[in-house]
């Protein structure tokens, strides 16, 4: 039957089978599967399917589900039910210890240590020996899928250290934790950033990290098959930033979905391209004086905008690794003027030989798209380089610098310069 | 001394720490620690310190480091040398075995299973007992810094299962390994991706990874550190195709590396907009006689450059993880040419009801600007499926389709496009 066949395979290849039918098909066969198995292929749905499926079950059903998951996987489904349903289910959770934990775990912000974290972990005293911590993973085995390390506690709770899994194999049954274990442990806050949560797990080679809490007291543990979803989830969410496609779609979905998630940023594209057309009618005279200032104009709008995502990019990554800046604002920026300068000084120079020795235009001309070109790059490294940092600190992704928006923006910013320049320059 | 401050920091924190100083200065700080502690932070230095570090070094002095790295890494170090000098240093390390896992990894294709995996693991015989299995784990236990789980085999060394860590601890003296071992198991074969393995070790919530080889014989493993630093650098490759940074920089670089990082993409681009000049040229007496047209150029650039990134990254997507797709390449492409139609009818025909009655122009020119438009965003839909499917084809990175060649390339296109119709539309 379907469940024996079903509960052969992984969990995480039936969830992308079942992602792919409807939400009562789906819903049917959870009900076929043993509850354990079924409790492991909802949380490997995707956010859509789960989001449908959770609405639709009842809270005892949910709550049957959510007692043989690890508190962190019941957390991300609560998180997909109205406040007033979470309680419901919560209530009807068997293990009471588990339903507290869940109700912490809920407290916390989206994106900080405390909400990506899970409380089942191996914890030992001090004073243990290796044997009463093995009793310890005796007892707690049923709830802790991955143990890797033991934390290292004293009676107040608060982390020490940890020993590896490996030294309590290879200890001897009377050896005492403290004799044993390592001090050197990093620990997060509850309310750290996931994305610098990511960098430091990256950075210094982790598959587990304890957090703690204000005094230190240890109080959950994030893994790192956590850690590789919240980093799948960054990149699409910045490239969805970048590019303007405002829903999470794939090419497999509709055409209607896939049309409708990128009409919107299509749209403002073309309100920008429409001032932009109100703003050179401006200049319409002056243009038909000199007709080959149009030539030029996507010269100028390319060149702001590979600069502008060129300068953007540099400081997301900056913003992204959480760097500690040796350099101080000031510093920074006179950095990015010089830069912007030095690449200015090499495009307007080519450009300005390339107008007046190539294309034959006169001198004067020449010097009106060099410097304009000059100007436009000051303005889109600056533009580049700002407009990420104020995103941020608006709690903004900085990556929609990059976006439709702001390089629409900056478009028409740059025609401006553009063709002020040239009517201040060639008196039109 | 030195020593002594740095041997109690974390050797990724005393890597970040030297990567800032000169290489005479590191490699004194590298022979003042104590090797171990040296090896590991050789290992944590970013790829331009180790480069020059490692040209500088006598082969018995950094064979004596190797010797205490996994295998693995003493790899990804040796790759910063000339194959004579590799076989040089090889010749210098003490443990014949490392020398033979060493040149073993050496033969594999950068990039690949074979060559991210290392060869220290436990492997237990189906036959053994539990007892059996930690006397293994204690006789590597210096070699394997972690374990995670034992991988099973047969006499053949072909690759059966696996048992995790906290079943050995758990299990009686006696138990046989094939009484208690998973055979559910996922493993990769040598030449598979190393994007690949990343998202398969992301799906299904895997720290390891055993590797094979067309017989299925297990032959290295993958651990997730190693994938976390794929992965970030795989994102760092992406960024730097789609903007045109041609080099590995970061802010805190000096002003003319960060110029010349970024000068090579923004030329392309001028010769880009200098060729566009000479396209919007031929069309002068036209444009003349209609001087709007030039009005329209930004729009028309500005919303190829959007619909053409928002089909490439779509693909990019597709093409990083991999899937299968359910769908054939002929229907692939009837869809994203219907979604285009869609939007570019609906940008078409905003683009005119603004052009004809906002702006007040001929019902025969809106229908010039809307037609070209909607031209133009179906054949950017093409290009910006088409060009990352080629390039990947062709190995070169996908995310590259949004860099500033191609957008140049099409903002080309789109002129010739918009100006053809025009001259057609308008009998110019
Ligand atoms: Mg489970
Ligand atoms: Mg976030
Ligand atoms: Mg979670
Ligand atoms: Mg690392
Ligand atoms: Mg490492
Ligand atoms: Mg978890
Ligand atoms: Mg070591
Ligand atoms: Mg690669
Ligand atoms: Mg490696
Ligand atoms: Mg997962
Ligand atoms: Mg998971
Ligand atoms: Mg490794
Ligand atoms: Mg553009």
């Amino acid at each position: 039957g379907i469940r024996e066949s079903l509960e052969g395979t992984n969990e995480a290849d039936v969830a992308s089978l079942l992602d792919e039918l409807e939400m009562e098909e789906v819903l049917y066969v959870l009900r076929v599967l043993e509850h354990e198995f079924a409790a492991d292929v909802l949380i490997e749905l995707d956010e859509e399917s789960q989001f449908k499926l959770v609405q639709e079950m009842e809270s005892e059903e949910l709550a049957l589900l959510l007692d043989s998951m690890e508190s962190d996987d019941a957390v991300d489904i609560l998180h997909q039910l109205v406040v007033k349903d979470r309680e419901d289910v919560i209530s009807h959770l068997q293990e009471k210890e588990k339903a507290g934990h869940i109700m912490e775990l809920l407290r916390y912000e989206e994106g900080s240590a405390g909400a990506l974290m899970a409380k089942e972990f191996i914890k030992a005293n001090l004073n243990w020996t290796v044997v009463q911590t093995i009793d310890e993973i005796r007892r707690q085995a049923e709830n802790v899928e991955k143990i890797y390390s033991i934390y290292v506690v004293d009676n107040k709770e608060s982390l020490l250290g940890r020993v590896a899994l490996k030294k309590i194999i290879l200890g001897s049954a009377n050896t005492k934790i403290k004799d044993i274990f390592e001090e050197d442990i990093i620990s997060v806050p509850t309310y750290m950033d996931e994305e610098e949560i990511a960098e430091i797990m990256r950075k210094y080679d982790l598959e587990a990290l304890p957090v703690v809490n204000a005094k230190n007291k240890l109080v959950g543990r994030i893994t790192v098959d956590d850690v590789l979803d919240v980093i799948r989830e960054q990149a699409e969410e910045d490239m969805q930033a970048m590019t303007g496609i405002s829903d999470d779609v794939e090419e497999s979905d509709s055409v209607f979905r896939l049309s409708k998630a990128r009409l919107p940023w299509l749209l403002i594209g073309i309100f920008g391209g429409l001032m932009g057309a109100r703003i050179i009618g401006v200049f319409n005279d002056g243009l038909s004086k000199y007709i080959q200032l149009a030539s030029f104009i996507p010269l100028i709008t390319a060149t702001g905008g590979n600069v502008g995502i060129q300068s953007s990019s540099l400081v997301v990554q900056s913003l992204a690794a959480k760097s500690v800046f040796a350099e101080s604002i000031g510093k920074r920026f006179a950095k990015v003027l010089l830069v912007a300068m030095l690449n200015g000084i090499v495009l307007g120079a080519v450009v300005f030989g390339t107008v007046v020795f190539v294309y034959g235009n006169e001198v004067k001309f020449g010097i009106v798209v060099g410097f304009a070109l000059f100007s436009v790059v000051l303005l889109a490294s600056f533009m580049g380089t700002v407009t990420p940092i104020v995103l941020d600190k608006f709690g903004i992704n900085p990556a929609m610098a990059s976006g439709p928006f702001i390089t629409t923006a900056n478009d028409l910013l740059g025609l401006a310069v553009y063709f002020l320049v040239a009517m201040m320059l060639l008196n039109l």
